[in-house]
């Protein structure tokens, strides 16, 4: 855990632009500006280029679709590429909907993302690898989830971080596991979501090393999340998100380090 | 309350495509995951089939309209009812806006949803009856509400589920009340919104008892936030909906059966 | 602070018709409810027409902007300005966003609002004075508050109110500062567009007096936040929302008038 990029995110304040989803806008917007950063949420392709300008990073959320929203981030995308900003990008549900799949496939030709990060079922799809996915769901598979990380990194040539019980991150030759984080997680819609956003976040302050700025806003969310867990008596969902903020506002890097459970996967190919 | 419902989403985990409005599209999300449903929304043409042939229910709510948005309700509409899967429709504010109420029979003549849930306001419209509504409030009338639910569900031949105080579920033939509940369901913008898409769950695991699935989503429901609410010493309207959450995802049918005022209505028509 | 507009809000619970955020509607539609108005969404221009005749007053928050809310803010506005129906604006981000100010040109062309709210970056762009905005945040300059306040009230004939850590209320010819607050309202993505919501809750009862009804939530909003703030051990900006809303649920106008710290500016111009 490089102590820097939580302490560099609070220092800079990066102006992180997303196209979110209609379904957890508001967690990513506040995640982020609770972590330090200064989110903003851009819709109308006519301000894309500008959108672009004042921001370190941007995250395209597919989750919600339609003509409009699907226009906007290939928008914002080319501007991004162009302006050489990094890209997170999260392909919500691809595991499950062919549509979307044809729509990742479009927004992924217009250039290398810096960071995509989704569940087993939707990075089993961007490696080629065939799994049982289930709505936004992950689904089950039977193959090894390090290997379904790694083909999709080499595959995509980007940064890919597959969240789950275990987050897996790799850029295709280092991989990390991060075995902290909580049941929660799973019950709680929005938390995948919010991670995309965190990964923006320490991306716009790491722009030249993604992977690492994966592994640090896997393991600040996971341990948060875990922490948060462990104070309660019983699980409750509902109580669970207030209180992640809340966390994730109060968290330091020295905290993150000291709980963090972050093993690098040593492989030979 | 048949115990079996609320166990059956649990153990089914069934997904529920959504079109649900901006303002409570997370809570309807929230609660129906919670629940043990597996939600996604639907708001591109182009994927409605593939979101329908994955679902076991479909939940529609014209909170927000716009003309995107209710295309995709009627494409939705349209396959759901050629696919034979359930449809839970709320008629948001249709009680006071008569461009809703021109919408809303556009949809309703596409086919026969299972549920319609709604306000007094909302399905005194459906029942051609007369009533003072008041925005998306259920405003007032003269008319016994029993009445009202039952000339709607006979009038739209589908399970009607008036939701208040007291809630009224009625297939135009039978007919039951459920008197739990808390005013703080007024107080918090989404009430009426998450019961809808918690129909949706029920009726997905029950789509030849719509009525039965009624009952128990409105039971669940009211119960959960009554013992919310009987559990604080003032009304807290903010505190309530990540409680509401905490309390449905641990709640059993046990639970909700111990707690449950559910009461046949006995009619001689 | 006039003790009537909050209990006349709870009395004839007026209908607020919004164009929100995508990011922040439920908090706008929350926050208005919970003060005993009525919120409404509108987002058809189809609808417009009876969505304006049916408010008491119109609020419009530009954050997500793209060409159908634009259409739509536009029609409400002009309908609004027909019926005589007071009007809020929230510039968000016309500090920082070239487009955005030529959206606001254009929407405060086709009249004039009751209230426009906005951060210091935002009203300086109204101003017509040298600002440095940061995104949505308010940014930095080295000019006196009031004065850029009062300059934007005089240009654009209207009341402005710049919200911070102080609130700077003024027609123009009147100015007052509340100095209550709580540096959570900046940790939390929303506090700025749930006070715009008031300010149309508290000019629906006021429109004649816009000025009255700006300090009146500024007040309220300020006050609330403040006393959760002041009971929390270390600050919690999760939590902070939840609360804000149980605060503002319970709070009266006694309790607004016992906290307050609001004292007109004098002048000699």
């Amino acid at each position: 855990m490089s102590k820097t990029l939580l302490d560099q995110i609070k220092q800079a304040n990066p102006i992180i632009t997303n196209v979110a989803n209609s379904v957890t806008v508001d967690q990513v917007a506040n995640v982020q500006n609770i972590i330090g950063a200064s989110p903003i949420m851009s819709s109308d392709p006519e301000e894309a280029p500008e959108m672009v300008a004042i921001a370190q990073a941007l995250s395209i959320n597919i989750g919600t679709l339609s003509a409009e929203p699907i226009h906007q981030m290939k928008t914002l995308m080319a501007e991004a590429y162009r302006q050489a900003k990094p890209v997170v990008i999260d392909p919500v549900a691809v595991g499950s909907i062919h549509y979307r799949q044809k729509i990742i496939d479009e927004l992924l030709a217009l250039g290398t993302p810096q960071i995509i990060r989704g569940n087993a079922g939707e990075i089993a799809y961007l490696a080629g690898l065939d799994w049982q996915a289930n709505g936004i769901d992950a689904g089950n598979g039977e193959i090894d989830l390090v290997k379904v990380a790694r083909t999709a990194a080499k595959k995509q040539q980007t940064t890919i971080l597959l969240s789950g019980p275990t987050d897996i991150i790799t850029d295709g030759h280092h991989t990390t596991k991060v075995a902290n984080g909580t049941p929660l997680f799973q019950v709680h819609v929005g938390s995948g979501d919010m991670l995309t956003g965190l990964c923006a976040a320490f991306v716009a302050v790491s722009p030249d090393n993604p992977y690492q700025a994966a592994i640090d806003a896997a393991t600040t969310f996971a341990v948060a999340g875990q922490l948060v867990a462990e104070a309660m008596p019983t699980p409750l969902p509902g109580s669970f998100y207030p209180q992640l903020l809340d966390c994730l506002f109060n968290i330091t890097a020295a905290d993150v380090q000291t709980h963090a459970q972050v093993t690098e996967v040593l492989t030979h190919e």
